[in-house]
């Protein structure tokens, strides 16, 4: 499969990462952006930019057709989605498949399989993997209610096609269920076009970690490493880091071999991520759901493992066995990455779209800032708000902790309001430092926060 | 010994690359500049500037007694002299002893023995490391004759007191030694103060390679992996890279425990580097001299080993015993310094003082610039001329490689000639493309490309 002219299908940092990682495997770039990008970074340093429709993202970035018309007609051979927008679309690796032009990603088939989490749940049960008591496909409340009596509660209603948080809820007291129910079925219907919900069994004490997964053409799969990504709020991560703190040796090799496993099973091609979750108290892992695509964080185990994933990524799509076998895989170090985001944090986090009058990130060693921003970029209105994502590296965890702090104290930014203030605040926060963390830790800050606790 | 405010009696990209990792550490610092680098970024970035100064070095920089006055009156309880300047004054050393201030560097002692290039042999010797066949001390013309030969041709004529090429002859034709020696004594006189001369069996097929040291208080030495840097210039460096290519594994791990033996051999303190001349044919290697100070090329130590080498310096200066144990030192792919310097290379390498109109740097994973240049900033006349250091990493040598060449192409700087196209031209050069290095490498390329052989 050649990959000599990639189109980035894909906007802000990730665009201007997968430009790059082309560039230095001598792939000519041409970026598709949206009217709101056309004067990005991206569009500055790709080969070429192509604009392919107005700034609403339905228009642009989530048109599939548009996607691999851009392709054709720039002579493109080759699809990277990045994540986000059409990253996981069996529909647009499909149509790609279809015009002759390489999907940097797994075959359309792997993307549907693990698209619909109540397949992929099977297959991970199927495969040997732990997976949390639940439920497959919940038809009716009623339904609902009578098998969240069997697993227990409290119990998570999560969306079939779910992803981001979207369609989610806890419930503690059964009699919430059904009103929670037809919400997350309305709000799944709205979100992914689809109503479909299941149940599981919700964990208290959990932490969020998951494994990176890297295969080729050629029936290779190999791990590098896991990722801690349990700071979240409101389902989305905020800082991440590699490796997990605080987990048994047999535990860490456990989850590991399990993402493995899983991939190999479906004889998965490109990166991929296998999710899990962790009861702490139990020390026991399960089977969440599987990224199929680069995943934001991915920075943190490129510093810990050494290996440049988004070009891996090109490689195994054009053909190439895997360079690594698991045993040239060498950790070294700790790497954490904080999301920073254009929001007022003291608004309930509300987006700060605007201009950027002020850019002055950290540098140094072991810094890296994966970022689309600069002085006098406008950050639109119409995408996410993450302006960048700030990595550190350090020879064990404090020192990438002190790190990140000193990084975060250094990152001046004026024009927009940012959550740099509030990610130095969460990394200092003594339970974080100690390793402690669960999904719930933001949010109980939060409160202590809120409350002067 | 405390380390709590610490002068950095240096400038240019080692000033900025000190004070950053005090900043990580916490450590407050006070940059002693000259007047000609009262504006430049150390100065901006230190917590403050005191100017010691004009810009002439020997009223600045190369005076001791100035900056352990600046040290003294803005409370500063440690030094640090970076690389060239004072980096290597034993009496810079003292004078911060007997002033109460931590010298971030080995003691007096310590300085003056590998200071004098011949006692230094003779400990080497002593302590079983191979030296080339050489002499001590020579007096006459006609005793270097003499004793060249007992060596037999060619032989290389060194200033005792010397470093940096000055004072350095290589000698093919022992007819020609007698007028050398005259004009290498009075250069050595000028340059360091000493006359001093020996001489040694000069290597034809020589390759630069050298290990890179860390002791600490409590008698604990460490080595972190050695460094190949035969791409030279006038005995100048201009490539760097970490491993070494193309080197049996027993010769490597053969010197770097030499490199070891010496520094516990007398004790040595903070960070050092052990030079090595390496015999490309016979497969032999042969002390040189140690450096007992930070080097220009210890990024890519950094690189392959994860260790912040200035903050590893700091530690131990303030007595903390090493936090790494031979074993625990993870060596992991390949990393290649290019260092880029203000000059016209068509025109003998002048220097190309001015004002920077444009500096836009590569930027990537992977890709660390050390540097203290940026649009707007003159570079001053004053001083050496390199402008920055480019510093690629990669999962194998081809991947340096490749990451370096792009990174080279993408670096662009307006207003002042400098070697970003030469450097290019030199890493691109088959030869060093299969890691066939020595040290005539670059002379020879060079001859090729005027002749366009």
């Amino acid at each position: 499969m050649p990959v000599n002219r990639v189109l980035v299908a894909n906007r802000g940092e990730i665009a201007v990462r997968i430009i790059r990682a082309c560039q230095q495997l001598g792939i000519e770039t041409v970026l598709a952006c949206s009217e709101a990008d056309r004067d990005s970074l991206g569009a500055r340093i790709a080969g070429r930019a192509v604009c392919i429709g107005p700034a609403s993202a339905t228009q642009s970035y989530l048109d599939a057709r548009l996607l691999v018309n851009a392709a054709l007609s720039t002579d493109c051979d080759a699809l990277h989605p990045g994540y986000g927008f059409l990253a996981e679309s069996a529909e647009l690796a499909q149509l790609c498949a279809d015009h002759g032009i390489t999907f940097v990603g797994p075959l359309p088939e792997q993307i549907a399989q693990m698209g619909n989490k109540i397949r992929a749940r099977v297959l991970a049960a199927e495969l040997g993997l732990p997976t949390l008591p639940g439920s497959t496909r919940v038809e009716t409340p009623d339904q609902a209610v009578e098998i969240a009596r069997g697993l227990g509660m409290p119990v998570i209603i999560k969306a079939a096609a779910g992803g981001g948080g979207r369609g989610m809820k806890i419930i503690e007291r059964l009699e919430d269920l059904p009103g929670a129910f037809t919400a997350a079925s309305n709000e799944a219907r709205a979100a992914f076009g689809d109503g479909t919900l299941y149940l599981e069994r919700y964990i208290r004490n959990a932490r969020h970690i998951e494994v990176q997964v890297l295969g080729d053409r050629h029936g290779h799969v190999i791990h590098l490493g896991e990722r801690d990504c349990s700071l979240q709020r409101r389902h989305q991560k905020l800082v991440e880091e590699a490796p997990a703190p605080r987990i048994p040796e047999a535990l860490r090799q456990a989850i590991r071999e399990a993402g493995v496993r899983l991939a190999q099973g479906f004889g998965y091609e490109n990166a991929g991520t296998v999710e899990f979750i962790v009861d702490a108290d139990a020390q026991a892992f399960f089977f969440l759901e599987m990224n199929t695509r680069i995943q934001v964080e991915h920075p943190v185990t490129e510093m810990v493992t050494g290996i440049d994933l988004v070009q891996e990524q090109l490689r195994v799509a054009r053909g190439e066995p895997l360079r690594f076998r698991q045993q040239d895989v060498c950790f070294r170090g700790h790497a954490i990455e904080c999301r920073i985001n254009a929001e007022q944090v003291g608004e309930g986090f509300r987006p700060s779209p605007g201009l950027i009058t002020r850019w002055s990130p950290p540098e140094g060693p072991n810094i890296r800032l994966d970022s689309h921003c600069h002085a006098g970029y406008r950050v639109p209105i119409y995408y996410d708000s993450m302006i960048g994502k700030l990595i550190v590296y350090g020879a064990d965890r404090a020192e990438a902790l002190m790190r990140m702090e000193r990084a975060l104290e250094m990152f001046e930014v004026e024009g927009i309001a940012t959550t740099i203030e509030f990610q130095k605040f969460l990394i200092t926060q003594p339970r974080f430092a100690k390793g402690e963390v669960n999904t719930r830790l933001v949010e109980e800050v939060l409160e202590e926060r809120r409350t002067g606790a």
